[in-house]
C-alpha cells in the first residue's frame, strides 16, 4: 500500500545545514523560525494562536535512505531506529515540540527550533499533553536515561546525511 | 512535491469501527493493542523494550478527504483543524502516546490505545519528554483548558467518517 502525502508548507529557520544543528529542542533554546502555510490550508490555523506549544510533524527531506541500527548523536553503542530520534528511518518523519509566537496569515512564528531551513511540514497538532498524561504512571525512558542531558550541547555532524 | 510512504506495520486494536472508539489516550486507559511490524523493520526494535511509553504515528486510513474547520468531539463551535486533533487533516497523520508492555519478536505489545484496528503504522518514536519539557515554561492549551476533561469519557460517533 503506498501512501501519497503533500507538505501543508515549508518551515524555515537558519539552519542552511545539516552539521553543526541542535538535535533536540532543548539544545536549540531561543532559536526562532517561521512556518509558512499553503494558502489552500491557511483557514485551518483559526484559533492555532491560543496555544502556547505546538507538535510540528515534517518530511526529513535531506536524508537518503533509511538505517535499522543507528549510533545516535548523544551514544556510542547502536539501538534500534525505533529506539531513537535518527532521521535515518524508514518514511524520514521528523517531530518537534516547538513553542508558538505568534501567528500572522499564512505565517506561524515558532522558537526552540531544531529543525532545517526549507523542510516541507506534513502536519501541525496543538501540543495538550493533558489528553495523555494520567495514562502515565511510571516512565522509563531507556537508553537515554544516562544521555539525554547531552542533548542541551551535542550538535549534529554529517553522519546521517 | 509528492511525497511517497510506505506502512511499517499494522496497528491491532479491539476498534473495528470508528463510531464508539475512544478519542484520546486518556479515555483508553487500559485497552490493549499488538502492532505488528513488517519483518525487514524488525531489527529497528532493539532497545525499544526498555522504554515504557512510545510516539505512534500512523495513517488515520478510514478517513476521506479533510476539512479545515472542524467541530471537535469535544467542543460546540468550530476550530481550525491545526488546533484539533481531527482526523479529517490534510495528510491525515495520526499521533499517540502509548504504554509499551513488552516487544516479542515482530510484535509490540501496547496499551492505553485510542486507534482503529488496521491502522497502517509510519513510524515509532520513543517518548522521550526530557528533550523539550524544559523549553516549555508556561503552556497554553486553547480551547481543551476547559474542555480537556470530558475525553476521558467522550467516545466518538460518525461526524469524521
Amino acid at each position: 500500500m503506498k501512501i501519497e502525502m503533500e507538505s501543508i508548507g515549508t518551515i524555515h529557520t537558519e539552519f542552511k545545514e545539516i552539521e553543526g544543528m541542535p538535535i533536540q529542542p532543548t539544545g536549540a533554546k531561543g532559536i526562532k523560525g517561521t512556518v509558512e502555510i499553503k494558502d489552500k490550508y491557511v483557514d485551518g490555523l483559526k484559533d492555532l494562536k491560543d496555544f502556547s506549544h505546538i507538535h510540528l510533524i515534517y518530511l526529513l527531506h535531506k536524508v537518503d535512505g533509511y538505517k535499522l541500527e543507528v549510533k545516535p548523536f548523544m551514544d556510542n553503542t547502536n539501538h534500534g531506529v525505533f529506539a531513537t530520534r535518527s532521521p535515518k528511518r524508514p518514511n524520514r518523519i521528523g517531530m518537534s515540540v516547538v513553542k508558538l509566537n505568534k501567528v500572522e496569515g499564512n505565517k506561524v512564528f515558532i522558537e526552540n527550533v531544531d529543525i532545517l531551513d526549507g523542510t516541507p511540514l506534513l502536519d501541525i497538532k496543538p501540543y495538550v499533553p493533558q489528553l495523555y498524561e494520567d495514562t502515565i504512571d511510571e516512565l522509563k525512558i531507556g537508553w537515554f536515561e544516562t544521555k539525554h542531558q547531552k542533548a542541551k550541547s551535542q550538535k549534529s555532524d554529517n553522519r546521517f546525511k
